[in-house]
């Protein structure tokens, strides 16, 4: 049993708290919040104590930290989580700022960092990239991530959200790198606000298509849109040389009504912690094997790379030309 | 090219006279109805000559005879065409009554006669038992046909139409020996009146399920009702010692439209001229191929066959036991 | 928090240890079973103490039994923990002897006893139920399950099983009388023994065909094998006045492969725990539903009824002809 | 009856002639090819005359003429054509030129002229059209055509061809304006050499994907590679202010083969002419209604706009940069 403590006590980090108390090989050790009745809450839930950051460092008995707060900490968090010999489980984005991530390279480029990009770990892409790597489909050329959320963001959120591509785009960036198997090279954006005018007046699109391109010439397609009306959209279409893969939707069940109209099938999943329930479980398995020994599958490296593509997304659309990142 | 002579010319006949005129081994050389008006018009249409049914038989240049005319002439007809050396293409079923059926053994066992279950000739079934035959699955084990009219006809047909059993299910009767590939030694019916309360009224049930079993064990349902609600249902699964092929509807196009209510696709293709338009062509193209010389894939014995499954079952479901053919 | 006792700990017993464990509103209180280091393995694992069933029915503090015992112990453990004033989780089937069911009337009829069909509190069946419900497609007049196991059990378990129709179809008869909302008066049955000639010398079929009828004129088949070939087949068709509605089977991804041959999809999930891993959860969340106080909506007089029809097919089938339960 | 006269016996001629032959408000009157033993079969295949050019032009009752001969040749036989005062049916493209196109302004702008899209004919993207117009998901914002051969042609075709965005988008071009109902502003495109390096030295790409833009801001994908490995890809998804519509493909056979490695659908259609068969039926029918004196649903400066788009595509994919068509 390795004990982890809890930085964030906001809506993500219920799930992880729910998920790592679960764990047959981990042990909620610690729920640290700025808000207390947050804290309380939560640790009353799970039989936890609530503690303090410096308490967690300074515990030698605590072998991960997950960081689960505000995205601006996240980067101050983890560079200290690791610095006190910790293995931190870090919530995405690794930052806003490219600069900012990128001077943090001394300090995490080789900690036990777990960036928590979790489509990676979802059993459907999981399925989707097993078949692309045992040679079902030959080698892959191209790509198509839809990924639309059902409705759009208050203006407040998004106000402060680092905009489309950074907020919403960057787990398609980090998708694109895992499956295409190779870095990008160039970035075309364009990006539009077609869902809620308030959005472009604070200076965001909330429909855009990102193109990527590889060295070797490998495409993949980014489409975004705030608000799809019909549900949480999540799909990715993989192209290679003998075939094609494609993970589609969750549907909230399998029933089909037929009458004159036709057949129509159930809702798509609506919300992203349902839609993604599986994938943190998984990914909170993979924190304990990395507190096993196990290397992270994906780590700061790829935080900072996926955010480097949103920053030349931002830029591509603003300026209407290819961006290398 | 082969000279053929059409007997009927209603809704059924005008689609043969069209295959038939369009086939590229066949010429359409008469077309013979009691009403002349109906023949005038069709062989208008089609630029082919008006006959009676003894200028056909008598004259040596036509070697094929359609007989599309009304169910209480089918067998006659037959026996005249093929006593004229016609190859005969007779429309099913070959009578309503099975002693009369039987009787024409003598005159029609050794005919080059095509009784026409068109369904043996759909692409999807023949795909469907193209699966079954290249081992794809194993042996035949069971079988689900599911046979559903989209809405009832009007009770003055129902009066005359044999009941449900010979004149809705004798197709799926058919689909079953064809499948299966044994003669079935037993019948279960149930059938009930669910639809419209004149059809039980009139002596008939508008919802029945058939159960089949052959010597060796296989077991097939027959699903039917005169009313889905949701269009022409035609399915098959077919199930097998190591896995199962199904057969599944066709709808009107591809399209599907996803909104907050989920994902409705296009309705079910509602009329069965619509659904079975290639089957009646490629049934048309057997029949050019019996000319050229062919034996006739389903014949005589097979629509006595089929009506003494629809027999057995009519009995069944009255009596509430189980019927041997 | 309802403290909750649980007799049994084999594999279901693992399931609903688990589900009360992790539950809100339970806490599992004793880990009752004749052999010692399962209930041990099991206790530590959930932190829940060894009992013994005297210990439990004495215990004032245990307000519910759950019972995942043997089957031939369900029946009396079921009596004994009622009389002791506990609510009863009962596992199916409630007995394989129809009369000794019967005989338990006395003690079980009013009793708050949840019989544990799991297939009720399927998310998928359960959202067939609310479209029936809300009258999306009408009165419901025909139905069809089928509920295929993927591979067959050992002889030796089918010795003991009671025979396919008590054994395996029991669930599809609980499922046919709550779907079609009146009770069966009629019953045919036809068996096969297709699979494995074993099973055949133990006197059981391994396939089968089932059609149910009730008072006024509805439908059912229930279609079983013990062995798909291609996973565990669990589907609903329930047919209406208006339309059809339909629960497919749940598959391991949403992933499909296209190459040459066609569009491959993912496999049907195999096992039973997997595909009904919510149903559990869900009936165990009823079960504290019971203990604050609702009623039951599955109980001792629907295992009663299933285990009629059961007895009134395994009849049917042996003899030929239609059996009234 | 229509008199319509057919140049160009090749490939595409042969549909045309197909279908104006058995189309009951057109009559084929002449078909005219440089190649006479082409000619002479086909207008023995539907016994019809072979004939001139001129002639066709000279003779008055001929009302139409279809134009299916080599690429370079179409816009001039349309002048001709619309000329001598026909009805013109060009087949696509209208030119691979665009400042030759554009110059045929003055004799072609006002022309009763159907440039042939057949896309815009086919049931399923008329079906998609026609959710659109009828509000079901409200109003179009963005859009993806994905549009991929099933295997590429030969590099001596490539050679000849315009390039892949003249000679396999054109058609995706055409689609774009017609969904989206606004002109395209703005056209990046990104293509690489991946199936063929013999296509990569020709100068030419064989996978690309193009974003267009519109004034308001809509977003569209094209996709395109000239080989998928698994058939002929040909699908449309429509986004819009409440849900999407799809058209997705149109598969070989309805059959699924359910085996242990799960549920795999018949292949896609391969072939272009199976894929559109009735589009060109469809087209025909437009032609003839414009022989009614019906206006052209889309005519010379579709063409025009089309070839706009893809000459910008093309220049696009070259200098790396947005492109204003």
């Amino acid at each position: 049993m390795h004990k982890v403590a809890l930085i964030g006590a906001g809506r993500i980090g219920r799930i992880h708290a729910r998920n790592a108390a679960l764990h047959p090989r981990l042990r909620l050790a610690a729920i640290v919040d700025p808000v207390e009745a947050s804290a309380a809450a939560l640790a009353d839930e799970w039989s936890a104590p609530v503690g303090s950051l410096d308490q967690v460092l300074a515990d030698p008995a605590i072998a991960g930290v997950i960081v689960a707060s505000s995205t601006d900490t996240h980067l101050d968090y983890s560079i200290r989580a690791a610095g006190a010999g910790k293995a931190v489980f870090c919530e995405k984005p690794i930052d806003q700022d490219l600069q900012r991530a990128r001077g943090a390279a001394g300090a995490l480029r080789d900690a036990r960092l777990l960036l928590a990009f979790n489509r990676r770990f979802d059993p459907n892409f999981q399925a989707l990239k097993a078949r692309l790597d045992d040679g079902s489909v030959g080698t892959i050329e191209s790509l198509q991530i839809t990924s639309n959320d059902p409705a759009p963001p208050p203006p407040s959120y998004v106000a402060v959200s680092g905009g489309l591509f950074k907020d919403m785009a960057i787990h398609d960036f980090d998708m694109a790198r895992w499956l295409l198997g190779e870095e990008i090279e160039a970035v075309w954006a364009a990006g539009s606000c077609l869902v809620d005018p308030e959005i472009g007046r604070l200076g965001d699109v909330d429909t855009a298509r990102t193109v990527l391109r590889t060295a070797s010439g490998r495409l993949c397609v980014i489409a975004n849109t705030r608000r799809s009306g019909y549900g949480y959209d999540q799909r990715i279409e993989a192209y290679a040389s003998r075939g094609m893969v494609r993970a589609d939707n969750v549907l909230e069940s399998t029933v089909q009504v037929f009458n004159e109209g036709g057949a129509a099938g159930d809702r798509l999943q609506n919300f992203f912690l349902d839609r993604y329930a599986e994938a943190y479980r998984r990914e909170m398995d993979h924190f304990a094997d990395i507190l096993d020994g196990a290397a992270p599958l994906v780590g700061y490296a790829d935080g900072v790379a996926a955010l480097a593509l949103a920053e030349a997304a931002t830029l591509s659309a603003k300026r209407g030309e290819v961006v290398r990142p």
